[in-house]
């Protein structure tokens, strides 16, 4: 009797370690962010603010880019659903409206990552003075580069994302100011001025399309 | 008496306000952790293990580099007050003992750091999901370049540094897995086939020299 108990008892705690490596996971599906971007050679940085939308497959993104030494500001809103992609000039009142090429990508570790490691920012010491993440690589066929994902292990956000490939060289995206929800949801309507504007279906674009 | 109730309330709330900018702070003493370091152009990195005692000026660093395509373990012990330090290769039982230049650079933000701003890594919407995190920039009048210091709100423990000059171009260093305390204590006295090293007077090392 008491073998098995030891068995059962070895059996669950053998369980329990197993259960505890962390596996890849899905980002919550309504979230609003901040994020900077910067390739390895400095000629290319942006600053954005981001809202997101799983459900719906919407992105907003706000951001303040400088690239070719030229600094400006792209307000950019992908309806994934609708395949259609507004740049808006809140200045002139006008929309580009373009054919969004891309498929959604929701924010998630891809189930076909290698875990790299656990790792605490900070400290666990004391309460407040840290946050423990994961990190994960993998390959990026399509765009035929390596990625190295960190994200939070409670919650699954984003931390970092590291992409290398031979065309852009490493490119780091930090990610930071995450709540949890929509604060505005009407940021995923087209402003009234971009109503009337035919779709230029010769134009396309994708999600980078925004920074740029 | 309302107006000098109204006056009094709001001089608190202001004086509330002006207290909550973060100012530059110091690292706890006694620390252990992790941390790595890279180069812009990729030809230096390092994985290393640190234990750090301010109140002794001691520094204990186990590290992993890679360096010029050679990859070497590297063993280093500082002792400021002592103005030594020890290179020490536990394979072949050996030390190499060197005249410490460098004076004891606490774990800090310098006074005279500007303050960039407060973010979140992750998010403050649910518990164990976030860090509250300072960055400051300044310039390294020594090394003739800039830094930025990114160090946790609570706690004052480092998160990231980045360095550029020059010389070095830009060098990224992440930290983590940070401990209060020191676990080992004896980490900090030369080991037995040490003691009987001759100080090399002729050579001379720095914090630097145990990444080389």
């Amino acid at each position: 009797m008491q073998l098995w108990l030891y068995c059962a008892l070895l059996a669950f705690a053998a369980g329990g370690c197993l259960a505890q490596k962390p596996r890849p996971c899905r980002s919550p599906p309504l979230l609003e962010g901040s994020m900077t971007v910067i390739t390895q050679n400095g000629s290319f940085s942006a600053y954005a603010k981001y809202a997101y939308d799983a459900f719906l497959q919407r992105i907003r993104i706000r951001e303040l880019v400088h690239a070719n030494n030229k600094t400006f500001f792209q307000d950019a809103l992908l309806l994934y659903q609708k395949h259609v992609m507004y740049l808006i000039n809140h200045k002139n009142q006008t929309c580009k409206k373009l054919n969004l090429t891309s498929q959604f990508h929701p924010m998630r570790i891809p189930c076909n990552s290698t875990f790299l490691g656990q790792v605490v920012l900070g400290s666990l010491s004391a309460p407040a003075e840290g946050l423990l993440v994961n990190s994960w690589a993998g390959q990026a066929t399509k765009e035929q580069g390596q990625y190295m994902l960190t994200f939070t292990e409670f919650g699954c956000l984003p931390v970092s994302v590291l992409f290398n490939s031979p065309n852009s060289g490493w490119v780091v995206t930090n990610f930071f100011n995450i709540v949890r929800g929509i604060k505005e949801p009407s940021q995923f309507i087209p402003p009234p001025f971009c109503e009337d504007d035919p779709l230029e279906t010769e134009e396309e674009g994708d999600f980078f399309t925004a920074f740029f």
